[in-house]
Order: structure tokens, then sequence, then C-alpha cells
């Protein structure tokens, strides 16, 4: 089938995504929000999370109107195309606009799902379904404006004057310039992790600190000052902010794969391996692949999330399993349909980037596997650790970091098979020349878009998690009763096992589509070169070791890398590798450091709070305001400095150390940020787990309320900036710095050259 | 002057090294042993350090046995010369040899030591004095061992017939083949940091969990049945562990230069820069350098210990001076000196070479500046860690560990910098050529040289923290009261100070020998390449892509890094920098869950024996052997995996992924282990002093045995493990994955063209 038709299957599955989110969230706000002070507690959470959320994006507005006017500066001088700032900015907005409609959807649901859970006969299903519908709501969104954005641009670049060039140096650059807005998108979702990261672990920290640790209050109990705070932090952190980390993982691994097919296409010529006259043709089909896998998996997740229903009164293990047949039978039939879709594009090698898609969706899976067995007490890393409680919080420390440590092993060789698999499979040889590294790497991109296929799904049970959790809340402060809370708490609990999936899919897309963008990196080396070389202000610059920049456009990959000197012993690449691994720590430490000080401040306001017999007994109001001032503040003042580290620092290295210092920053900054992800990740996890083993009571040593139970609450403590500030935001470092390298080549190739 | 002469001074230096050595041995030995009491605690500790240390060398044996029958192996099938394995037992036995005697002389001072601090006017006075020269015995005894062991070796190479070739190949086969008793000396290091630092630190733990925490005993009370155990873990870890660490570290970058000096002569010749008849001379005052400088360090290391003394009764800060006059008085006087040396050795660029080795320098003293500003209590870090045991345990945790990353930031921009910078004096240009990377590349090793070269003072330094600490373990043991301990507990603290600078050059020179090392690997390559393609049974491997053996010799660096496909692009190199920086993580991870084991039998084993009402209140004996038992038996199980791991992982990435896979795997463990041994070692001691600083009362927090005190020991003991177990160990991971990829390059050439 032509490629051109096909094409169109991207708008239309973006259209029913954004269709059935609509539905969901329509029908979501049908249901009853339940009594008068459940009504007041969702609203005190809604408008704590509205106004956090418009002050955050007052900050980011701010930054993205330098960024663009720093870019249109570039483009007047000719390193940078002139759309590339309006690109930029639509996936900024587009990414922020996923997670706020995730999380208006979210904070609407809570309430409502306590409401559901009320109901003592069929509570537990109703609740489920109204939680993951609504969970649905931020999954198609994300899914759904990914597609549009990408389909709007390919259509206006492809149809408007703007991209100069014939043939299949159209399309890549097409391609090229689609990624500064994957860029807009990673900026957006930078902020948003780190400053919802931040928000809903100063309110946790603080709110469990002095609730649970000094007083002993349960989770969420009205009298502490600091719970709306926390409810409010899981919308803003674990929904606005994921929200807006999915869609840049999403819409980056399509584009990055776009962009490579292109060029491998290009490269092929070059290398006379595929005739001029068949370029084009060639090449879309390529750069097509991606974005209509994309879009059948966003027509098969609508499938599946209407494949999640249970009898009355099923049990959790009925409900869980009715969560799993939906994202099995999703990921089955998006398998065999991207053999269809790349049989009909008419691509000669379907069948091994199949493989590499395959191979991908594997790799996701494995991943999660690893991330469940580290972080789930079912097994023996998480006991382990709660074992370690008996001896107190020292030794919960030192065995949680141990565990971290160590979880990274599998993953990393994960990583490594699943890259050679996908590069053997689309390349059909391992060894290293143009033509192969191209077709290698487009492989790597295209399994990362298998990984993410099923993401409207995916999050949608990922997103159902903080919902179920803020039912929970609701049902506490509104006094609705133990069996009420007992569900929602079930609910909630079945959302941090799948969780662990979804983890592994976003860590590992991460991996792969950072690895393919380094080749766009190139790509777009050349064609900063060429426009460069073409311009007759610039021209004077390339009479360097390097050569003219139409020069550099037409070169392979070995020419390349031996002219830019990016080999291991180059001691601009080797130095770059150690900057890059040290980026990892010391956003990690920067942003740890955030959540540490916004925390005391909340462990401060709160005693204070509490130190008024009246508050403490219930009697009179909390001031939950002053919390969520504390947590808002806390956040916007602290994710400034995290974030332009990672806009500022590729750019420094492309000056000061040139290309191949730059290929070093990307290299160590990935293999350093996805070990130290992975480590933050799984400690946290497991010490909150560990945590939970106790509270079971399944072992002799178990028990809430005890010594031992407290050394556990300081692990879990302790893991929560691990796994939901700093971990996940790594993910996003990883891309963005590429992303951020992509943009600025025209500067870096000037600086090489100089 | 004739380098052959010069090279005199190196065998001299070690004489003179060794025989001061022995002298302090000897007068230490002849200093009061204090009362029986005394002398039965110091016979426990002193016999505990024994049992241990037999069993530590029992198992190693068996290690280093069966991989020296490896190595024989390869030699017979041409992949080495035959010497290696001789070679590499060696190392093992003169590294294993100095810990052994320094920790002798450790466990003999420290009763003595406290002895001296009885004498109520001189007492403070006279304990340094012991103390400070205990500790030379190790400094002078790894320094003299390092120089004998080269100096022998060099002469055997040099004048029997085991290494083929003439002129500067000889050269280069020479140092190259000394690089492999670098290895053994590495491995031994890596079996007594890892051993000994599980040793000491599940003594410590357990002793603090149970003891101070649980009953608020003080340090060393006489009760606690883990005491003797963490007394003599000190000695194990802190003197044996280091004493080989650093011999390791300074015999490792000696060699090292050294090689690189005979390739980068190889190379100049190559590419016609220096005539063939001139090379063997100027090769030789390349080899030498390194080699003269050491012993020129080692004289002035010993002038500067006898400038440590003082007046009596001086103060604390006068002590202070009175050192730092000994450490400053011989910097600055090698780095005289090393002038001197250069230009009698008539190298042409030695004013370039100088500014390498004061670089070095330099940078070492930077890096401990910034770890003191870290880990220090005067400075903003430690105070904000220590703040915030206002809210917890869990916040004192957050804040270390930010500290801790962020930490990483200045090191790195040192090493980078000064990287930069050595290479620059070296090369006189940062072009990427040949001659210029192999002079560059010299210029880094020796600027590690420099950084070494007062060893024998620093380590001095270093050893008497350790013994000081024992000194007050044998003081409250004995019952000696008040007066005494604080006399102890100052020189203790002394130590503390001057161990920050010591770490700044131990993780430095790592750095830098490692990058040296990169290209030791690449010349290690060639001639076993040459070998191999001359030896008949091999010549049949020689018909893959890359070219016949003698070939491959006569490469200069650009040809060799593209015919091996040595480009960040190559996936393998990718895929390397991922499995590098992950084992760091792991090898960590090991360690720390084995710390947590061990300590966690200790802290029953201790409570055990504390449920009797007798042994706590002191009027039955505490089983101090149990305590020792469960160390020593932790320590041995455990250091196994995480020493194996360096050994294999280096081979079967060479099996599966060829040179361009290792060559990924040692930068990215170069990266990955620096940055995350910074973070570890720092956020150890920023911890520590947390503790300390509460304890010191100054601020209003402040004060013993309360909640805010028992949160800082939480940190305290979490910060034990990374500071003086996985963080040193990753030091010499590094240097030992290097090692090992050098001494198996002819496997991995053969790997590579299969």
């Amino acid at each position: 089938m032509e490629p051109q038709t096909l094409f169109w299957l991207v708008p239309a599955a973006s259209l029913i995504a954004l269709l059935f989110a609509a539905i969901f969230f329509f029908n979501m706000k049908k249901a009853d929000e339940g009594t008068d002070r459940m009504k007041e507690i969702a609203g005190y959470v809604r408008e704590g999370a509205m106004a956090y959320l418009k002050q955050q994006y007052k900050v980011v507005a701010i930054f993205f109107a330098i960024i663009a006017v720093v870019f249109g500066v570039m483009a007047y001088f000719g390193l940078q195309n002139n759309i590339v700032p309006v690109a930029f900015l639509t996936g900024g907005i587009f990414s922020g606009l996923a997670g706020f409609i995730g999380m208006k959807t979210a904070t609407y649901a809570s309430g409502r799902v306590a409401e559901a859970c009320r109901d003592e006969h069929d509570g537990l299903n109703r609740g489920l379904k109204l939680a993951f519908r609504s969970g649905a709501v931020l999954g198609l969104t994300v899914v759904g404006f990914g597609l549009l954005d990408i389909s709007a641009w390919y259509l206006i670049l492809d149809n408007t004057g703007l991209v100069r060039g014939e043939g299949v140096s159209k399309l890549v650059e097409i391609t090229t310039i689609m990624l500064t807005f994957g860029m807009g998108a990673s900026l957006q979702a930078l902020f948003a992790r780190v400053g919802g990261g931040i928000y809903t672990k100063a309110a946790d920290v603080g709110a469990d600190l002095v609730g649970k640790t000094e007083f002993h209050f349960n989770e969420d109990d009205p009298r502490n000052p600091a719970t709306i705070a926390d409810n409010v932090g899981d919308n803003v952190g674990d929904v606005a902010g994921m929200g807006a980390d999915l869609y840049e993982s999403y819409a980056g691994s399509i584009l990055a794969s776009a962009a490579l097919g292109a060029a491998a296409t290009a490269t092929l010529v070059a290398q006379g391996k595929l005739a001029a006259d068949m370029a084009y043709g060639e090449g879309l089909k390529m750069v097509m692949a991606p974005m209509v896998i994309g879009a059948v998996g966003a027509i098969l997740s609508v499938l599946g999330i209407f494949i999640v229903r249970t009898k009355q009164g099923a049990t959790q293990s009925q409900l869980m399993a009715a969560l799993n047949r939906g994202i099995n039978f999703s990921g089955v039939l998006i398998a065999l349909a991207a053999a269809g879709v790349l049989y009909l594009l008419g691509i000669e090698n379907w069948l091994g980037l199949w493989g590499s898609i395959v191979i991908g969706l594997v790799v996701g899976i494995l991943i999660g596997k690893v991330t469940e067995y580290y972080t789930s007490f079912e097994y023996k890393p998480v006991k382990f650790i709660a074992e370690n409680a008996t001896t107190g919080p020292a030794t919960v420390i030192i065995s949680g970091i141990g565990v971290g440590m160590i979880s990274t092993c599998w993953p990393v060789i994960f990583i490594v098979l699943g890259t050679i698999g996908a590069y053997l499979c689309a390349a059909g040889g391992l060894e290293f020349s143009s033509a192969n590294l191209s077709m290698g790497l487009y492989g790597i991109g295209i399994a990362a878009v298998g990984m993410l296929s099923t993401l409207g799904l995916t999050l949608a049970t990922d997103a159902y998690g903080p919902i179920s959790d803020n039912a929970g809340g609701n049902a506490e402060m509104s006094g609705l009763g133990e069996s009420v809370r007992s569900r929602t708490d079930a609910l909630d609990a079945l959302g941090n096992t799948t969780a662990a999936t979804g983890k592994g899919f976003a860590i590992g897309s991460a991996a792969l589509t950072a690895l393919a963008l380094l080749a766009s990196y190139i790509e777009e080396l050349k064609i900063a070169a060429g426009r460069l070389g073409d311009a007759d202000i610039t021209l004077s610059l390339f009479s360097g070791p390097v050569g003219k920049g139409t020069e550099v456009a037409t070169w392979d990959i070995a020419t390349f890398m031996s002219k830019f000197e990016v080999t291991l012993m180059n001691p601009k690449v080797l130095l770059g590798i150690f900057i890059g691994a040290m980026l990892s720590f010391l956003f990690c430490g920067l942003t740890m450091n955030a959540v540490g000080r916004a925390a005391k401040r909340m462990v401060e306001e709160v005693r204070s709070q509490l130190s008024d017999k009246e508050v403490l007994e219930g009697r009179k109001k909390a001031d939950y305001a002053r919390c969520v001032g504390i947590s808002t503040q806390g956040a916007q003042r602290e994710m400034i400095v995290p974030s332009l580290i990672a806009v500022v620092v590729p750019i420094l290295t492309g000056l000061f150390m040139g290309v191949a210092g730059v290929f070093g920053l990307l290299a160590g900054g990935l293999a350093g940020g996805f070990v130290l992800a992975v480590f933050m990740a799984n400690s946290g996890g497991a010490w909150d787990n560990a945590k939970k083993f106790i509270e079971t009571g399944d072992a002799a040593f178990c028990g809430k309320h005890t010594p031992i139970h407290d050394a556990s609450v300081v692990g879990d403590t302790v893991g929560d900036p691990f796994k939901d500030t700093s971990g996940p935001s790594l993910n996003i470092l990883i891309k963005l710095m590429s992303m951020v390298s992509i943009v600025t080549a025209g500067l870096n190739i000037v600086f090489s050259l100089l």
C-alpha cells in the first residue's frame, strides 16, 4: 500500500484516541461525587493542584520564551531552520497540555472513585473501572496529542515551502526539524517531573515524618496539616509529571526513528546501495513506519481498555488478571499488527524490522519483570531489606542501597542484548559500516517505538495508581470508615504492581531512544554543515582541518567520526564521558537536596501546627493552605537550576570541546544516567514495599508502630525522592541533553572548526 | 647526565626508604607498652589482626596460583611473554607484604601511643610523634617496596635474554611486561580493600548499632563484645587495606608512565619525527623520568618526616601546622627536584613535562580541598546535614546523599582541566595526532606520578589515623581515664583532617593512571599482534579485516582506532560504556550488602551477649573472639564475588565484543567508577563529621544522646561502608580492569579477529 495512504492512519488514530479520552472524561464526570465533606476535600485538592500548575506554567513560559528567541537568532544566522522556534514551542505546549488534562481528570475522579468504593456490593469493581478509565484519559490524551502533533507537523513541512531540498534530503530535513519539537516536549517534561517530583515528595516526606513517625497518625489523617499537600502532590507529580514525561518519551521515540529512517535511506543512496530514483519512495516508507505503528498501537490500546472489565464481585487477583488480559491482548495484537504495517508499507526487510520491534517489546517486559523482582515483597530482595529493619534504620538504608545497586545489572544486560538484537535484525549483521550502522540504528529506534506502542493502555494502568491513592485520601479525610478505605487500598496496591512494568518501559525506551538520538545528532551536524557551507557569512569558517560544509554533508559515518576525531582515545571524548557521568549525579544531588530542604520546612510547619493541642485532637481545622504553599514555593524555586543544567552543559561542552566532547558527554550521560536511574527507582521501590511487607505482618518481626516498622518508614521516606523525584527525572535528562545537542548542532560545528 | 646513572637513584632510594622504615619500627618497639591490661588488650587486637591476615592471604594465594597458571598457558600459546606469570606474582607478594608490615607496626604501636599519651606533661606531643613515625613505617615500606620491585624488574628484563627486540621496541616490551606486576599488585589490593573493608565495617556497624544506639555505651567500651573486632578492623582495613591499595597506585602510576614514555618514543620514530638511532637514548630518558622522580620523592619524604617535630606542650593547631609544614616542605621540594631531574635527564621538553607534574600535584591538592569542604564540619555542607538531623534519620540520609552527589562536580572539573593541562604541557597542543597524543598521554601519566611523589609522607599522615584510633580504644578498654582518652581523641581528629587530602590524592591519581593505562592497552595490543603475527600457530588467524600482526604493530593511533572500530557510534563501544558504568554500581551493591549481612550477624551476636546482665554490667568478660570470628568469616566469604567480577568481566567483554567493547568498558568503568567513588567517599565522610559536629555542641540543636544525635549516628553508620568499603575499593576496581585488559590483550586481539 502507498505510504501516503497509510499515513492518514496517524491523524485518524489521534482523533480516535482523543475522542475516547473525551468520552471517558465526561462519563467520569457524570459519576456521583459523594457527600459534602467529600466534595470539600476533593475541592481543596483540585484547587491546590490547579494553583500549582498555573504557577509552574508561568515559570516555564518564561524559559520557553527566552529559548525560542535564542533559536530565532540562531535561525537568522543560518545555524538552524527558521521553523525550529515554532516547532519547539508546540512540543512544549502539547506536553504541558497532556499533563494538565490528565491532572484535571485525576482531581475530578478521585473523590468519585472513593464514592464508588462505598458501594458495599460492587464497590471494588466499580472503583477499579472508574479509576482505570480516568487513568485512560491521561493515556489516550498523551498518545492522541503525540500523534496529532507529529502528523500536523509532517503535513505542514511536507506541503509548504518551509523546507528546501528535494527527494530524500527533504525527508531528512523534515524529520530532523520535527525532532526539535521533541526538545520542547523534553524541556516541559523535565520541569514537570522535577517540579512535580519536588512538590510531591516534600509534602509526602513532611507528612510522614511528623504524622506517621512522631504522632503515629494513619496515612491521610485529616489532623495532619500536610495531608492535602500530599494528595495534591500525587496529582502534580505522578499524574501531570508522568503525563508530560511519557508524552516526551512517546513522541521522542517516533520522531527519532523517523529521522533515522530518512537518514538511513540517504546513506544507502550515498553508498550506491540504492538507486537515486528509488530513494524518496523507500525513505518515505521508513519515515512512515514508526508513525503508523504508533497509530495502530493507539487504536489497539483503546480496544484493550474496553477489555478491562470484570464480573461483579471479582477478587483482587481476578482484577489483576483482568488488567493483565487487557495489556497482554494489546501487546500481542500490536506485535502482529506491526508485522502487517511493515509488510503493507512494502519495506524490503520487513521481517527483520519486525524482529526489532518484538525485541523492543520483550526487553520492556523483561526490565519490568526485573523491577518487579527487586521491588515486590513477594521476592527475596525486599524481604532481605525488611529483615534488616530488625537491626534499625541504618541497616535498612545500607541494604536498600545495596539491593538497588545490584538491581542495575540485569536491566543493563537486557538493554545490551536487546540493542544488539534490534541492530542485527534491522541491519542483518554487526560489522561496522555506514550502511549497516544506519539501518541498525533505525532498528534500535523502532524497537523503542515497539516498546512504547501500547502506551495508551500501560499509562492508563500507571495513572490510576495516584487516582486510587487520592481516593483513599478522600475516604480517610471524609471519615468514610475502614471498609471503604480497605477497598481504595486494594486498588492502590494493584496500581503499585502494574507501575513496575510501566517503569520498565519508561527507562528502557529512554535508553533506546537516546541511543538513536546520538545518530540523529550526526545527521543534524551534516545538515548544519551543509546549511553553513552554502551561506556566505559562514563560509570562511570552513578553512580548518575538517572541510567545507557541503563536503561534510556527504561523508560516510567512518569518515565523519574520524574527521571530527570522535574516537575513544581523544581526550575530549574521554573527558566528555566523565562530565556526562558526573552530571547525572549532580542533577540527582540537587533534586535530592531540594526535596530535603522543602521537606524540612514542611516538617517544621507541621510540627508547629500540631503543637496546638486543638489541632492535634481534631477540634480545630489544620491550616492546609500553608503546607500547600510550602510545597509550591519549594518546587518552583528548586526546579530551575537542575533543569538549566540539562540545557546549558551540552552547549558549553560544545563550545569548549567541540563535537568530540559533546559525543562523550552524551554517551557518558546516557550510560551513567541510565544506571543511576535504575538504581534510584529500584532502591526507592524496594524500601516502599519492605515497609509494606512489615505492615502485612507476614513474618515474625512484622507489625505496625513497632521500632522495626519505624526503621522501615525511614527507608520508605528516603526512597520517596529516589523513586519519584530524582530517578524518573533522569530518563528525561538523558534525552533532553541529546535533544539540546541536536538543536544546537550548528553551533557545535562552528565551535569545532574555530 | 646519563639516564643509566640516574637510574641507580631508584634502588638507592628504595633502600633508604626501607632502612628508615626499619629504624622507625625498631625505635617504636623500644617504647614502653604500658600496664598489663594495656598489653593484654593490644595482644588481643594483634592476634585478631594476624589471624585475619593469614586467613586472607590463604584465600588470595589460591587465586593467584590459578591466575598464574592461566597466564602460563597463555604465554605458552604466544599470547603473552613468558615472564608475565612471575611478574604478576611478585606484584601481589610485595603489595601484600607492604600491608602486612604496616599492620604489624600499627598493632605494636597503638598500645604504646596510648602509653605515651599518659604523660601528663608532654603526652600529646609524644603520642603524635610515636603515632606519626609508626605511620611512616607504612608509608616508607610502600614506597620502598614499590621502587625495589620496579628497579629489580627493570634490571632483570634489561640485562637478561628474557625480552626479544632491540632499541626502543625492547624498551616498549620491558615496560609493558612490568605493567603486569602492576596487575598482581592491583588484585592483591582489591582483595585487601574489599576484605578489609567488609571486616572493619561489619565490626564497626555492629558495635555502634547495639553499643552506641541501643545501650548508649561510649566508643570502645570494654563491655561491648564487638569492640576488639572493631579495633582489629581499623588495622585490617585502614592500615593493611590502605597499604596494599596505595602500593598499587604508586607502582601503577610509575609503571604506566614508563610504558607510555617508551611508547611515545616509538611513535615519534614511526612518524619520522625522531631519528631511529636517537630512539633508544630518548626512550630511555622518558622511561627513567617517572622512576627517578619517584626515587627523589621517596628521599624527600624521609626528610619531611624528620621535619615533623614540635616543641614541648604544643597546641593542637601547632601540631597540625607541624604536620602541614612537613607536607608542604616535601611538596615544594619535590616540585623543584622534579624540574632538576627532567633537566638532568636531558629531555627536550623538560619544562613542559615539569608543568604536567606540577599540575598533577595541584590537582591532587585541589581535590583534597574539595573533599575537605564537603566533609569537614567547618563548612556549610556538613552543617546542612547536621541541621537535617533535627527532622530525623531520613532527612539525614537524604541530605547526605544529596551533598555527596553534588560533591562530584568539582573533582570531575579539576580532573578534566588537569588532564587537558597536563596533556597540553607535554604535547604542546591539543590536536589529535599520534605524536601529539602519545606525548600528551605521557604527560597525564607523569602528572599522576607527581601527584603521588610525596606518598611516603602523605601515607604516614594517613596511617597514623587508625593507629591513634586504636590507641584510644586501648585507653578506653584499659580504663586509663578521661584525660588520656581526650589526648588520643585529639590525635585521631588530626588524622581525620589530613585523611581528606590523602583521599584526594588516591582518587585523583587513580583517574589519571587509568586514563594512562588506556594508552598502555593499545600498546600491548600492538605488541600482542606482533607476537601473534610472527608465531606460526596463530598466523592463520590474521586473515580477517584487520591485517597481519606485524602490520598492526606499526599502525599509528588513528589507523589503529579506526581499524578496530573504536569510535563512539560503534554499538559495541556504547554498550561497553553501559556495562562499565553498571559494573561500578554492581560492585558497590555487592560490597554494601556484604557489610550489611556481616553487620547483621554481628548485631545479633552483640545483642545476645549483652542480654546477659553480668556482661552488660561489666562483671563478666564479653566473648570478643566470637565477634572477631564473625567479621573474619564475613569478609572471607563476601570478598570473592566482587573481586572476581573485576577479573572476569573484561575478559568476557573482550570475548564477545572485541577490542571496541573493551575500550567502551574501560572508559565507562573509569568515568562511572570515579564519580561513584567520589560520591560515596564524600557522603560517608560528611555523615561522619555531621555526627561529630552534633557532638561538639556548637549549635543549639547539638548534644550527645539526644534523638537528634541518634539520627546523626544513623547517617554515620550508613556512611561507614560508603567511605571505607565500597568507595575506596572502586579506585582499585577501575585500574584493575585496565590491568586485566592489558594483560589479556593477546586474547582480545584474537577474539576481535575471529
